[in-house]
């Protein structure tokens, strides 16, 4: 399918960045029952006030997201006006807790909608973006908020309903990173973007079973496109599949002779302890961008991993089509990062 | 601002796309109202039945996309193997419209939300992946559908409330684009994405109003950046504006020195006949993506102009942030169509 004009991709969904992006700064911001959990170290800022000040869920997000993007400028030591773009997205309805953020940072302004894919899209197109030469430094980000997204899709959480038990605890925060042209690392190498998977999940609370497919779908394609194994990365990061997806996957690969038993994590089942009552682990956009672009991000920076593959994976629904008896379409999204640059120079 | 690294930035928020990447073929299907209004002849598909044969008027819109997908295929004469990935978005909560298509297409899918402004948005980051040489072929895809958003974002049509005078009617329909790195124009030379701009609209019917700000400051923006003047340009084509918004553009514009009065034109304005009763005029999704892809190509490709600018709206609110007295953001980007190639030879 590549012909000459696509230099840079390689096999059938993956593209090569041969500019070595680099993700320069991070801003992690979460929740009181997140802060709480085992990774509370590896965060920028634990809030115990999940409205913030706001007086609206929806305004919460969007300002979890806020200060997300300002502790990645902070920490990327970068001002908003040398950020060339924004790429950001999130759950709410029109993803208006991105908007309001696009509003107040005043940079240009790509919406994405990928649900809990949204932090590998994000950050694979801002790579793109960077590799491509059209910009310097690209700000990426993402949000939810566990208050406002399960009145959205399932139920006012005032309400009380029983949760079943694969069930998976939306996230409240915000993730944001910086994409820029030069910088120590991690750098991005290959991105694979995945295609929707759909294998007849219809229960909207079972969205680990749903996004198990299509993690195991990318995986498969991004080993066959660059031609690596599972063993060539030191972390195979999923997103949210939490306690339930993560059994799936592991059986999907497993069955197709991908051996993940050993270097494999979910930032749904890592971000809280099992005895936060949260059922299956964890969901939301939030989920993965705090987990990578906080622990994963340290791992790097401090010199304990040299490569690891993240893999978000988003839950593609609303309460709509669900109603309708529609079943619920998911995709995976993967990003390799690296500990040294690899490809050409970037002077 | 743009350093050594972004070498296809110019100015604030312009890149240059030095490989000229090409609309190949493009794919439009409307609604009965659309096919009863002045530029019929140039849809590749009018439907009489606004349901489309389906069960709900969210798989209709579905459908509206899918179906514009297959004519964009078929007038690129290219297969779906030949496609690299998919760009699509719209206003259905969650994007279910383009999620749905993604997953009947399977080839990979980035998702996007730009409200109206997303025929620019898909268009603007296709041709970005052609010219970084990620993709040979991309396609880009948006619909929207009257009587599933008038629901969502208003009240059902059914219940026959009042639109006041200055309310526009969402289209019903799909457009489509393929992006190429060969064929024969028109080529994509420069991209502007935009910035959010609120200058305090709350009345979810007053879009255009909202939204003429934001493609004011797009238009300045990208002349500015590309040391050009509107008479550069045969058309200045903005998306959705409708009757009261051109109105309010063209007074900001004429209060800046930039003299629009000769060649603007709305696809919000040009869908229907004044006779139609559509009161302001038309918007959604599917405005500029069905004017863009049928009337303006066509234009292209009768040799009637050399250079357009189009410039698709967006108002990134939903019905909440409304009830909460959030007043409406809104964004337009702007990309550059032109006859010839210009710039290097991609061959």
């Amino acid at each position: 399918m590549s012909s000459h004009a696509a230099r840079k991709k390689i096999g059938q969904q993956t593209s090569y960045l041969q500019y070595s992006p680099t993700i320069k700064g991070t801003g992690t911001v979460v929740g009181p029952k997140e802060g709480n959990g085992p990774l509370a170290i590896n965060f920028h800022e634990i809030t115990q006030d999940e409205l913030l000040g706001m007086s609206s869920w929806e305004q919460a997000e969007s300002e979890f997201l806020y200060r997300a993007c300002q502790h990645a400028l902070g920490n990327a030591k970068l001002d908003l006006n040398q950020i060339d773009y924004l790429f950001s997205g999130d759950l709410l309805n029109q993803t208006v807790s991105s908007n309001l953020v696009a509003k107040k940072l005043q940079i240009p302004y790509f919406g994405l909608f990928g649900a809990c894919s949204t932090m590998a899209e994000g950050l694979l197109l801002s790579s793109i973006m960077v590799d491509g030469g059209m910009a310097s430094n690209v700000l990426t980000a993402t949000s939810s908020h566990n208050k406002g997204l399960e009145r959205q899709f399932r139920f006012p959480t005032e309400y009380g309903g029983q949760r079943p038990p694969y069930a998976q605890w939306t996230v409240s925060g915000g993730g944001a990173a910086i994409i820029s042209h030069q910088g120590n690392g991690p750098y991005v190498s290959y991105v694979t973007p995945g295609k929707v998977m759909d294998w007849g999940v219809s229960d909207a609370y079972d969205l680990g079973s749903a996004m198990a497919p299509a993690a195991y779908d990318t995986l498969k394609q991004h080993l066959s496109d660059t031609g690596q194994n599972v063993t060539d990365y030191d972390m195979i990061v999923t997103g949210d599949l939490g306690i339930q997806g993560t059994t799936m996957f592991k059986e999907l690969c497993e069955n197709d002779g991908i051996n993940v038993q050993d270097n494999h994590y979910d930032c749904g089942v890592m971000i809280f302890d099992s005895n936060q009552d949260v059922h299956a682990g964890a969901s939301g956009c939030a989920c993965s961008a705090v987990v990578t672009y906080s622990y994963i991000y340290n791992l790097f920076q401090n010199n304990k991993i040299n490569r690891a593959l993240v893999m978000a994976t988003g839950a593609l629904h609303n309460p709509q089509i669900v109603q309708q008896n529609i079943t619920i379409p998911t995709i995976c999204h993967a990003v390799a990062l690296e500990q040294q640059k690899i490809g050409d120079s970037n002077g």
